[in-house]
């Protein structure tokens, strides 16, 4: 469980400032993210679960009240608030797994305002992140359908939490398995792995390392073969496999993890496949982004899988998302934010998607709430009165929800770059209440 | 505490075959930068103090214990293994602050095999994020002095972790304050905070907004300007002070996060200073990178402080440092890996760092621990059998440490384009011992 006290201290300031006032009626916040980054073409929706369980758990310990109390910031109303607080509100939100866009509210959050207003940045911190490595991993995918994709990036994520979200993000964009343990203890998702070079290095003869590995491991072993020479490595994995088939052991895999992989895997795949070992997979990594899947695929590279690391988990081409969690309404009056360059849309929202004949999206409204339009309505309520109106989807369900959606991608947004943008448009009776919104702010 | 199941499963796949073969001699590792990221020249140390902390408690419980057993996985003696282990290993490290280059080892491991490569993932990932973001930092700090700097990039750090460990870094490098309260609470960083757009967009009256939040929190209220109309907020703030002053209450400063920051800053300050408010701030944010900080630096802004988020907290630029955690001896041999493009130096190292005549920094030596050469060593033992040699510097002791650094650094790796490489010079006594670890494995 993470602190309570995992927030801006802004935060605390403002309710503070709204206990004071009494300033307490019924506000709505959006999350949402603003624009997409540079060659993006959609998002994919995912955070949700993390955002409820967070909301469901919210609460401070005696300790965390104490430590508020001597900073000697806060007055005893604050700290009173927050000793008996529970989350009350309401969400509603995009399912995760939904291919969503700019624009778009993620999440809605319906309670008073010092309430919606406390839990701003943790909201903001699992929305953005999760929504992040989805949409990168959603791209890996679509750029190596059939493949296997295996989450190698714990070590190289910003911290402990980034490695657990990711294995979980990316598992419900269609990755296959994590190497991370955690994220099958957590969440249920398949755990790969292999071995390290220092494995290899530990002993003086390569051949003997694989063999001791394989016979540790007798089930679904993957071999390390680039440390010293990768088709001498391949070659002392087909010399090998008939005494581990002798007692009964089989080979899954090789992994290569250095130098030309396209190249290397063409001369492993043929040492393999002479020396009888067709069913032998061969895996690689190192560097590997959606730009070498797709770069793997146009050149027909003999490669099963591949363990896909910081690319993944840092999202090291887009590593944020510009995303804002906004006040829409307070006490029944539509509100937004006018400042240069950075205006909002206001009000509480749908999004209504209209399909093509062959089931590909075909382009999304987005308008108040109130208002209808033909389509699937993406914003569904989720919770109410701080419980959750029905139990959490599984990751299962989650992943097939994504696999849905990406295959009703139109065609030109399921490419790499972003040849053209998904049309959401912004309906009239949404332009109206921006008008509206300002007039009450106009001049003040 | 994190759960010690998050590491990569290839970590407990390879201990398993090390304890089937009673592989267990002592083992060193070092955990190293490889190269620098574009435009960078240096990096500062940071995680360490993490990195023995975790070391120090890291334990498995019986249901840690239950879930491997229940993987079907594993054998009863790497459970047993793992049910009663402690670190009891050593440690030598480049303290925490101190200015380092790639191929320098930050941290070296030393004890028994199954024991040092199980720690593996969590060290680098440790390792890795934190120096990511004091290197970062750093080149904030170098390019605003005398600027206020603060973190605000929790809402957009890569998780949990992500934002507290970013707090912690950037403070080590010469940040001010960090906005997330967690941060205070657990390493006692200075907090910051001021309010959002939804604090004044919640009040029909902008200057009603300013009065409320003055008068909730008296002392060193700082207010946001730009909802709306930044001159205009700006002379609202002038109306407003002497009413607050009257009684007792004066503004500390007004933030601006929207539009042309040096403009409105520039008009701002005209409107404080005629208005008699000579000594309230301006603290701007939004797009804050180092780039901007040179900027407003060489334009003479009229900028106090700022607020830095998502460009401190993921590196946007470099969100991550190719590194690596390798084997540098095994059984009182040294090894190295040899893999095309990824060959590393063997053996147990040391940094000997010179400096000129002015202090400044002047080249490292990278050799064996055994071989001596003139300046200051930079690897220092920090833990012997599992218990550290002192108790841990507080953070202020290693913010001293960078700030020292920093003021060493030659003029050139001052600057944000990397003009010079840093000269790391790799001593004979070293490339023998490459020589030596390459006949080891020589056609194995």
């Amino acid at each position: 469980m993470i602190s309570p006290l995992l927030t801006d201290l802004y935060e605390l300031n403002m309710v503070q400032a709204y206990l004071d006032r009494g300033e307490d009626k019924e506000a709505v916040f959006e999350f949402f993210v603003r624009r997409l980054p540079p060659r993006r073409g959609f998002l994919l929706a995912a955070g949700l679960e993390e955002a409820l369980t967070y909301l469901e758990t919210l609460a401070y310990s005696a300790q965390d009240i104490d430590w508020l109390k001597h900073t000697g910031r806060f007055h005893d109303n604050l700290l009173d608030y927050l000793k008996a607080f529970r989350f009350t509100g309401d969400v509603d939100a995009i399912p995760e797994g939904t291919v969503c866009f700019p624009g778009e509210p993620l999440l809605r959050i319906t309670a008073p305002l010092p309430m919606a207003q406390l839990i701003e940045t943790r909201i903001i911190n699992l929305m953005h992140f999760n929504t992040l490595i989805a949409s990168k991993a959603a791209r890996m995918v679509l750029a190596a359908p059939g493949k296997i994709l295996s989450d190698f990036g714990l070590r190289s994520a910003h911290g402990a939490e980034a490695g657990l979200f990711s294995a979980r993000a990316s598992y419900i964009a269609g990755f296959s398995s994590a190497a991370n343990v955690l994220a099958g203890v957590r969440y249920g998702i398949p755990v790969a792995g292999t071995m390290a070079h220092s494995y290899i290095q530990v002993h003086t003869d390569e051949a003997q390392a694989f063999e001791d590995f394989a016979r540790t491991r007798p089930n679904g072993v993957i071999l390390l073969i680039d440390t010293y020479d990768t088709e001498q490595g391949a070659r002392k994995v087909v010399d090998l496999a008939p005494k581990l088939k002798a007692d009964g052991i089989s080979i899954f895999g090789v992994r290569i993890d250095s130098g030309d992989l396209i190249a290397h895997a063409r001369k492993v795949r043929k040492i393999l496949d002479d020396g009888g070992l067709k069913d032998v997979i061969i895996l690689v990594s190192g560097g590997i982004n959606e730009d070498v899947l797709l770069q793997m695929k146009a050149e027909n590279a003999p490669i099963d899988g591949f363990g896909i690391g910081v690319n993944l988990d840092s999202s090291i081409d887009a590593p944020s998302l510009d995303c804002a969690y906004k006040l829409q309404e307070y006490a029944g009056i539509p509100r937004r934010k006018r400042s240069e360059g950075k205006a909002t849309w206001p009000g509480r929202k749908q999004v209504w998607r209209a399909y093509d004949l062959d089931g590909r999206m075909a382009g999304d409204v987005l308008s108040v709430e109130t208002d209808k339009h033909p389509g699937e309505t993406l914003i569904v309520p989720v919770m109410r009165g701080g419980r959750r109106l029905a139990p959490a989807p599984s990751l299962d369900e989650i992943r097939a929800r994504a696999a849905r959606d990406l295959a009703r991608l139109p065609e030109p947004l399921r490419r790499l770059e972003q040849g053209v943008t998904y049309p959401v448009q912004v309906a009239d009776a949404l332009v109206k209440l921006a008008d509206e919104a300002d007039r009450h702010t106009a001049g003040k």
